[in-house]
């Protein structure tokens, strides 16, 4: 069933321009292929206060929550405790994850062994660490190999009825063409109608972008979209 | 002076994947650079109840706050509507700004002549489109370049005391180092000490950041963090 998603990116390193998040752009896309919308996503520090507030606000709005990040060994890993908290409850000790973990520095890892109490352990194909999951809140790594594989465990969770794309390319400045797309966002209101000028590029080309889940909708509109401009108005 | 700054990204294509958004990385560096903080950043739809709802929800927290798109000519550019409506006051019609839009096609830009009641115009100095300002608000444009221009405009009120930096290289699993890592955090908390493992290299490459605004404190932590591991545990 479609889902509304929200992401949580835990970390430093993202606000302070170290690192560029990889985990959003991915997200993104996987989550539109799957049918169901990223609606939100929000940044915070490894503060446990910062992201147990900004937690508890995306919860009472979105049906499922994603997090990235924060649930290393290390002193600054501090997602499992910001969501306890943000639950009111205890993290317990999971000795199942004791083998998980490996033997050698143990000591070193044991943070990672502590869930939120009531938490459920989602198991990997490949037997590595599980995801673990707290009511709609799912947590997942923050390097980006690791989130990716991660993110599949529970991917069918937001399996949907698919989105349907279509898109054409303008060589005009995006002002010549505002009112005929406005006009017909309007007349066909479930759609998500884009205009995107990439003057990285050259400042008169424009990306138009026409979707939504009713193909009969998508090719309507697209037929209408075509027919509104003179032909040079369109790219080769 | 230091400020406690917020990032306000609209437009739903980033939350679909179709383009990546650069704005945020390049801000979080940039602000670093000036001496302030980033500390949150908010991904939202082109909906104005979303937008406005958002930001008056970092404008309760934060010094100041940017936002990036939504202000083009386009039906789904709702940024200035959005600002208005989270402020409570009126869009109105600046007709200064039409020689900046171009006459050419200028029905189509006339969204763009509005600001919220009370905004002022800050002037780039190459005379073109200036930079908006609601009270702690600042309005960019999404376009990279763009955006990375019009930043320069108000940068200078983000420019305070900077940041120290210091990074160490290791090769041992994060695990390895975790306690250390946590006592020297502990032992200087006016620091962040950040631990970043490279798994997508090699699994065992760990980049250690020690940072803060107090220099000597910068290079005791740097100098304790190279006397707590053997030689072998950094890397060449």
């Amino acid at each position: 069933m479609e889902q509304r998603l929200a992401l949580l990116v835990v970390g430093n390193e993202i606000l302070t321009g170290k690192v560029e998040d990889k985990n959003t752009p991915y997200l993104a896309k996987r989550i539109w292929e799957l049918g169901s919308r990223l609606e939100r996503v929000v940044v915070v520090p490894d503060e446990i206060e910062a992201i147990a507030q900004e937690l508890n606000a995306l919860r009472r709005v979105f049906d499922a929550i994603i997090t990235s990040g924060g649930i290393g060994p290390t002193h600054d890993d501090v997602t499992m405790e910001a969501i306890a908290y943000a639950f009111g409850i205890p993290l317990v000790q999971k000795p199942s994850l004791f083998p998980l973990l490996g033997a050698q520095h143990l000591e070193g890892k044991m943070r990672m062994a502590y869930v939120p109490k009531g938490a459920s352990l989602i198991p990997t194909d490949d037997g590595t660490f599980p995801v673990v999951r707290m009511e709609n809140v799912y947590i997942l790594p923050g390097v980006p190999r690791l989130f990716q594989k991660k993110l599949e465990v529970i991917a069918s969770q937001f399996s949907a009825d698919p989105y349907f794309i279509e898109s054409v390319t303008f060589s005009v400045p995006e002002s010549w063409l505002s009112q005929a797309l406005g006009a017909i966002q309007k007349a066909h209101p479930t759609l998500q109608i884009g205009s995107y000028p990439k003057i990285e590029k050259n400042p008169f080309v424009v990306l138009v972008t026409i979707e939504g889940k009713d193909a009969g909708q998508v090719q309507a509109a697209l037929k209408r979209l075509k027919s509104s401009f003179p032909p040079e108005y369109f790219a080769g």
